[in-house]
C-alpha cells in the first residue's frame, strides 16, 4: 500500500527529482567549508548559499539577497527576530492563531524581559478583524507577529492591511510565512512586511534543516548566535555585515543546494498556480468531507480563500483515533492534534479533542484527496455521534 | 586536475557513499515531520533521530541518548550551552585558543549579564598548563569552557585532568569537540565533561548543518529556541524533557540520516584508528615541510600527541597568498587566515600574516601529503625569506 500523503502543512513531499540531485551533487563534490576558505570547493559552496538567496529574494521580491540569513528551520528564525528585536518592556501585538514557535519566545520574553504581549482574536474561522488590532496598540507597541496562514485553520490573514496600518504607526511586523512561503504570494515591499520568517522544507520544496529569515536593512536585530563567520574573524564581536551577522557557524550547505531547486521549481510552475491547484483539492476535499454526518470542518467556509489545511473533527473522536485508522488501515497520513497552536484550538473550540488536519501540496492528487473522503466516509461510520 | 583536499578541520570530504545513499533514502522515502504526526513516514523520520542520538551516545559513552540535542552546528550548540548556563555575574574561564564560537558568546555575556570572563593562555604550541587553570578560579567560577584540540595548533588539551579540576571545586566543564568528535576518543564520564558541544559534518563524517550538545541530566539550561516541539502542545513553556526542551522546530532529519551512517562508519573503522591514521600523516607533513627553508610550524613538536591539523608559515608571506597558490596551481585546497581565532594566533605569534593550515582527514593518503610537501617546497622557492 503506497502512501497518500496528506501532511504538506508538517512538510511536503515528495520533492522535484532535481532537489534530491543538488543535494547529492553538493556532497560528492563540493561539501566544504563556505566562506572559510579560498580554495575552489569553498568557493562554489558560498556560491550555492548566495544562488540560494537571490532565488528567495526575487520570490519574495527582496532588494538585497543578503538582507535573507539561513536559519534551522522557520522557529530558529522567528526566535532571532522575535527575541533580537523586542527590549525590556516593548509592548508586541500577535493574534490568537500564532504558532507555538511565536507564542513561546514572546511568553518567554514576558517572563524575562517584562515584554508586554496581547493576543488579538480572530473569528472561530481564522479571519483577523484590523480594528482589533489597531484597538490593541498602545503608546509602547513596537513589533506585530502574524502568520500569514493559520497552521490549524487554513485562514489567510490581511497582510497588506496589517502592513500598512503598522508603517502609519511607526510599528514592525514580522510575518510568519511557515504556511504560505511558496504557495501564496508574498510581496515585502507591498505587503509592507518588515521580517519575514520561512521554512525551506513545506512550500518551498527544499528538505528539512532549512529555512531563513528576511531583516529589512534599517532593522538591527541583537543576533541569536555568535560565533564563527568566515568574515572579521579577529573581531571580538559579531561582524555587523550581513548575512554574517546573523549566521554564526558552518551552513547546511548540501540543503541549502537542495532548496536552491525547491525555489527555482516553485518559480518555474509558478506560485499562483501552486495556490489555485491547493485551493481546488481543498474545495474538493471540503465538499466530499461536508456530505458526511458528524464531521465538523474548521476554518474557512467553501468558496473563501484558504490556504492547502482542511482541519476537522468527526463527531466526538478524539482526533488522533481518526488519524491512526487512517494511517494503519488506509495509508493515509494526515496529522492530528493541537499542531502547536492550542490558542487557535481555544478559538475553533476543539481544546478538547483537537483536530485532524489534513494538508495537500503541489503533488497531491483529486484521486488522492477523493480515497481521504472516503475513508473518513467509512470511519464515520463506526464511530459514537 | 583533481582536488587534494586537505581541509578537513573545516570540512571534512568526501564522505562514506552510504552517508549519501541515505540521505537521498530519507528524502525519496520518509522525509515527514518526526514527532508531528502518528503516521509511519513521521515515525521512520523519528526513529532516524532517535537512531543518531543512539549511535552518538554509545561514541562519547553517554548514558541516555536523549541528552543529546542537535544543532544547526557547533556554534549553535556551543550558544546553547553558554547562554542557557551562564547567568549574571557569573565566573567562567576559557582558554587564549579558543574558536570564535566560544569566545563570541562569552563576550556577549561580558557585556549583556555582567558574566567575567578569564583567558588563561596555552604554551606557544597550545599546551595548557592545569595550573594556570587552578589559579584561575575564584568564589563565582560557575563554568571551565575548553576545546578538545586548538583548531589553529592541532594541540590536545588535557580533558581528563581538567574534568578532574573541575569536579572538585563543583565547577561544570563545556568541551568543544569541533576538532576531535570522531577523531580522537572522547568519553564524557571517565574525563568528566557536563556538556559536549560537536560538530556532525567533520570527524564524524555526515554532512553541513549537523551537529549537537550532550547536557548531562543533571543540568539545567535555558532553551535557546523556544517554539514547536510537538510534545505538549497546549503549554506555554518550553516542554522541560528531553531532547525537546532544546530542540525547537522541525530537524534536519536528511542531514541525520547522513550522520548516522558516518558515525557508524567511524566506529566500525574506530576513533583509535582514524587518530593513528591522520596521525602519522602530520607526522608525514611535519617531517617534510621542516626541511624547506622559511617554513616555520605552528603546534605541538614532531613526536607530540595532535590532531590532523598542521599550521606553518612561509617566511614573511602572507598565508592567504600561499593558499591562493596552491589552491590555483597545484589544486590543493587548504585554509589561510586567522581561523576563527584570534587569541592562538596571538599565542602563536601570528597576528600580522595569519598562517596555512593543511589538516587531514581518514581517506587522505600519504601521496597527497607529499604532494603537498613539493607544492611548498616549490613555492618557498620564489618567496622573499
Amino acid at each position: 500500500m503506497s502512501t497518500i500523503y496528506l501532511d504538506h502543512a508538517a512538510s511536503s513531499w515528495p520533492k522535484p527529482p532535481e532537489v534530491v540531485k543538488a543535494m547529492v551533487e553538493c556532497m560528492e563534490q563540493y561539501a566544504a567549508n563556505p566562506g572559510r576558505g579560498s580554495h575552489a570547493m569553498a568557493v562554489k559552496a558560498s556560491r550555492t548559499l548566495f544562488e540560494g538567496r537571490k532565488q528567495l529574494a526575487k520570490l519574495f521580491r527582496i532588494k538585497n539577497p543578503n538582507d535573507i540569513s539561513y536559519a534551522l528551520n522557520t522557529t530558529m528564525a522567528l526566535n532571532l527576530a522575535i527575541k533580537g528585536f523586542l527590549q525590556e518592556g516593548d509592548h508586541v501585538i500577535c493574534t490568537a492563531v500564532e504558532h507555538n514557535s511565536v507564542r513561546r519566545p514572546l511568553e518567554y520574553l514576558r517572563q524575562t524581559r517584562d515584554v508586554k504581549v496581547s493576543y488579538v482574536k480572530t473569528d472561530a474561522q481564522g479571519h483577523l478583524n484590523l480594528d482589533d488590532v489597531a484597538a490593541a496598540i498602545g503608546p509602547t507597541t513596537r513589533l506585530v507577529v502574524c502568520n500569514h496562514s493559520s497552521n490549524l485553520l487554513g485562514s489567510i490573514l490581511p497582510l497588506s492591511d496589517l502592513g500598512e496600518l503598522c508603517r502609519g504607526r511607526g510599528i514592525k511586523l514580522l510575518v510568519d510565512a511557515a504556511q504560505t512561503a511558496g504557495t501564496v504570494d508574498i510581496d515585502v515591499n507591498s505587503m509592507g512586511i518588515d521580517m519575514l520568517a520561512f521554512p525551506g522544507h513545506k512550500g518551498l520544496l527544499g528538505p528539512q534543516g532549512t529555512g531563513g529569515l528576511y531583516v529589512h536593512p534599517d532593522i538591527e536585530l541583537d543576533p541569536l548566535l555568535h560565533g564563527g563567520t568566515g568574515s572579521q574573524s579577529e573581531a571580538i564581536e559579531q561582524p555587523t555585515v550581513r548575512p554574517d551577522r546573523f549566521e554564526g557557524g558552518t551552513q547546511n550547505t548540501p540543503g541549502i543546494a537542495g532548496l536552491v531547486e525547491g525555489v527555482k521549481w516553485v518559480q518555474r510552475e509558478t506560485v499562483e498556480r501552486v495556490y489555485q491547484h491547493e485551493w481546488n483539492l481543498t474545495q474538493q476535499m471540503m465538499e466530499g468531507l461536508l456530505g458526511i454526518e458528524g464531521v465538523e470542518i474548521l476554518g474557512p467556509d467553501i468558496g473563501q480563500a484558504k490556504t492547502g489545511i482542511v482541519s476537522f473533527t468527526v463527531a466526538q473522536t478524539d482526533s488522533s483515533e481518526i488519524a491512526f485508522i487512517l494511517d494503519q488501515s488506509f495509508g493515509i497520513a494526515v496529522r492530528a492534534g493541537y499542531h502547536c497552536t492550542p490558542l487557535a484550538h481555544e478559538t475553533a473550540g476543539t481544546m478538547e479533542r483537537g483536530a485532524v488536519r489534513a494538508s495537500v501540496g503541489c503533488f497531491t492528487t483529486e484521486s488522492e484527496v477523493e480515497q481521504l473522503v472516503e475513508a473518513i466516509r467509512e470511519i464515520a461510520k463506526h464511530m459514537k455521534p
